[in-house]
């Protein structure tokens, strides 16, 4: 290995600690945006759900510009060890923050069409429960890689079985409403699809916290159980 | 940088070509998964159908493995320039396939539910033509990836744009049977989860072709679009 002088290592633990509080920063920002997308489909804001919409693009750079600093530091620090699994968890990291920017666009661009007005027959479904469980999702992940603590992820990995439930009940709920009324059927696909991103944001954060469990303990755990699955498997005759 | 004998340079040679043979090996499976998911659709085969929903679990363990070993070759062989963003262009691609492989798997769960014998009620709607352009845009993207050749990278972003206009109308149709005969309106959410996950597959397709551009040409354009708006957003008062 590249041998490093005192005055390299500092610097190299300054870069280290630029990406990590980069991805702090950008998982605040996607925050946000999903808070304020949420808020919007509560109150029909539809300035508030438009700068969600013009903000995702930022987000996108966040992530290219993240990326390119770990591809930087790679190429400069050549990093073994615990380095390396921290950019590579960061790596990882930032594309489902980015994918969960692109799923609060999703839910303010429905949450506009919602509320254009020219929609009479919206149906009453309770999206807040929810909404607010993928919100604590995230907000654990970004904890847990805050503080490199796996302590919080089997409470995530219970919070995720919880929204996709919740997804299905409100499918399920849906279902009826439009079966009864079908005037609601246009608006009714848009609240799914709400319910669908509100389910996407719950795995994304999901996989953030399994990232940590990499970063922490060196393995990849995302498919433990089907690779525990796929052993049983070969061996039961 | 360390330095390397002629022996380790060709060491390091055969690693990075078996990753880029892993990524289209791993391309090939998941192509394979699509198109038999597709296929069972169409033909209600049930036994392809479990054989596709099963396969995924080894197409995650691949990704695990493939991200496994380009971390090691990283830690290793303390790549930069070309060779950096061949693996980085590797890690990205993997997540991107295996992606593709849950929504092939999707797509097996509710072609099983739509086949399922008690659905007399699911509504006519031609998928095929979505499906094979998302299929194409995944074979595209590999085999620009395989020769590290981006002519074909504008075809695919134009095909996105279709894929993403044949959602809309099949959504128009299912839309317009739901509110026919509200009998249909189950199958006829089975279809749409489908559409949805033909025109994930594009996604996913484009951006595989995007990682290849990163690889050639050593940017990231996935959102020049949205830095060229921010410019413009920026320079307007």
């Amino acid at each position: 290995m590249a041998k490093m002088s005192e005055h390299t290592y500092r610097q190299f633990d300054a870069e280290l600690e630029a990406i990590r509080t980069g991805v702090l920063q950008m998982g605040g920002l996607v925050e946000t945006q999903v808070a304020n997308a949420l808020e919007g489909l509560k109150t029909g804001n539809l300035g508030l759900l438009d700068r969600v919409i013009e903000g995702d693009h930022s987000i996108n750079l966040l992530e290219v510009e993240l990326a390119d600093t770990c591809t930087q530091i790679i190429a400069k620090r050549q990093p073994t060890a615990i380095d390396l699994r921290l950019i590579m968890t960061v790596i990882k990291s930032i594309a489902d923050l980015e994918r969960i920017g692109d799923e609060a666009k999703k839910i303010a661009k429905a949450a506009k069409r919602l509320h254009a007005g020219d929609v009479p027959f919206a149906p009453r479904v309770e999206l807040g429960y929810g909404a607010g469980l993928a919100l604590d999702m995230l907000r654990s992940s970004l904890d847990s890689f805050a503080r490199a603590d796996i302590s919080a992820v089997a409470s995530v990995k219970d919070q995720d079985a919880e929204v996709d439930a919740y997804f299905k009940g409100v499918m399920r709920q849906l279902i009826t409403f439009m079966m009864e009324d079908p005037r609601t059927i246009t608006s009714s696909l848009d609240v799914l699809f709400i319910a669908k991103s509100i389910e996407r944001i719950g795995d994304h954060a999901k996989n953030i916290a399994e990232y940590v469990v990499f970063l922490v303990q060196g393995r990849d755990v995302r498919y433990a159980k089907s690779a525990a699955a796929a052993a049983e498997s070969k061996n039961t005759p």
